[in-house]
């Protein structure tokens, strides 16, 4: 029924399901060292990234997961102000992180410069932030940079990843959770994109597994609608280093000097929300 | 790439995208006098319910709507005592809905008996409530039911239809809602499913406006993930005919004597949460 001209589809095979794009046009399409990055010209997505045959983001709905990866995190933390980006090289979230005028650097590390050259290229509006002179864009293996971090120093990270298989794997691992838990400072947080709620429940379970025993002390998930990635419902897992994850910076986001597409402080409350079946598990 | 045999594949013409399930068979397939009902067998969605080539209800994922369409609403009710559910042939809503032991009758009025009959074969699950001596089935327009219902004679009406053309069209207009807010007594709520938060801002900005005009007091919008349904995310419309909806039996629900999958009282209160998009509108 799909004219193979004219969709892009990506099967999420082990699940069964397969979601599609109506496209116009391939715009791009090269094999880096690390992965094979598309551009798509969609008919009502607007334009598309797809790596490794996954869909990564496209203009209509990505605003959902970039808010959902900064400012949860960034909102509870009380006054973060050195942030790493491991991944993220589609600069998104590193735009949002700048939005908070608190935060005085923010480097992003991805071991792929040709995603961030393509997302300049072809998502502009996602690449604003990047002359931003708080901004640091490494192009370098973001587990390494992790390990090789001073202690203490950062006071937010955020994994903003592909799937947990290829060069993402070890960021999921319960070694980079320590190197991670060692870099952060006092209250730090880690927030990581934790995959399906409905098609991924074992790795939500491991990864939570993992950061407690790293060391982290308290480990929650929130939830949010992400139209084009498997099932259309996603997760990411927050995790604070040394104290229990208990309310956020409310009054903050009511008077934040930036606008926001979908999170506001109900949705802040609303996103940590657990469906009974994993509540249960 | 999806083999036409293997995979049963629904086209969102209007916002370019596509949602496939991978078949195994299809089990049954007939043209009622309303509408042509398909039964697949997928390889990881359990049965697959589809008319007029949309997904309805799968064995993986039914349990989110329907539990959204019944709890929700009979949770902000102070006492909810007689329901009356407008289409929801799968049975799979009037099952949740008389797990409330409070509820003291619940009639479910689908256009189309096949639904049911094809419910009750392929979908077991959903239709074990059909024998409980508070159900009655009835097979007729559910908008001549309600028009002619006793006035203030039910709590609340559930509008469990298809989307909003052929058949189900006017359960979306201002004069069935205007019947609705008549045969509802005092607190009477009526809830009806409003499409994707995405894809359909507009329906759901007519459909408030039609409630509010037919002298609903209060409308609320609540939000849930729908993995087969288009965008993966769905939203319900809850109305009130005389009075605020603020707060719900938060106690019942955490005593409720009956299990469920998706709903609790944390998820109640989040799906209220209002994107800040929609917010702005």
């Amino acid at each position: 029924m799909l004219e193979p001209n004219a969709w892009f589809t990506e099967i999420h095979s082990r699940d069964g399901s397969a979601f599609s794009l109506r496209v116009r046009a391939k715009l791009h399409e090269e094999r880096t060292p690390y992965q094979t990055i598309a551009i798509y010209d969609t008919t009502d997505f607007g334009r598309l990234m797809v790596i490794d045959g996954c869909t990564m983001v496209s203009d209509r709905e990505n605003f959902i997961y970039h808010e959902m990866m900064a400012h949860p995190a960034l909102f509870t933390h009380a006054e973060p102000r050195r942030v790493a980006i491991i991944g993220g090289g589609d600069c998104g979230t590193l735009r949002e992180v700048l939005k908070h005028p608190g935060v005085a650097e923010a480097v992003q590390i991805d071991i792929d410069e040709r995603v961030t050259r393509l997302a300049e290229r072809y998502f502009p509006d996602l690449t604003t932030a990047n002359e931003d002179s708080r901004a640091q864009l490494l192009f370098d293996d973001g587990i390494a940079w992790v390990r090789a971090a001073p202690p203490g120093e950062l006071d937010l990270i955020i994994v903003d990843s592909t799937d947990p298989v290829g060069p993402a794997e070890g960021l999921f691992s319960a070694a980079f959770y320590a190197d991670c838990w060692r870099a952060l400072g006092p209250g730090g947080l880690l927030v990581q994109q934790s995959e399906s709620p409905l098609y991924h429940q074992r790795l939500l379970e491991e990864m939570r597994k993992a950061m407690q025993g790293a060391g982290f002390l308290d480990v929650k998930s929130l939830f949010f609608p992400q139209p084009i990635y498997p099932s259309g419902w996603w997760s990411a897992m927050l995790a604070c280093k040394d104290g229990p994850i208990d309310g956020f910076r409310e009054e903050t986001i009511g008077a934040r000097p930036f606008s926001t597409r979908y999170y506001n402080a109900e949705i802040h409350r609303a996103a940590f929300a657990i469906p009974e079946f994993l509540r249960r598990r």
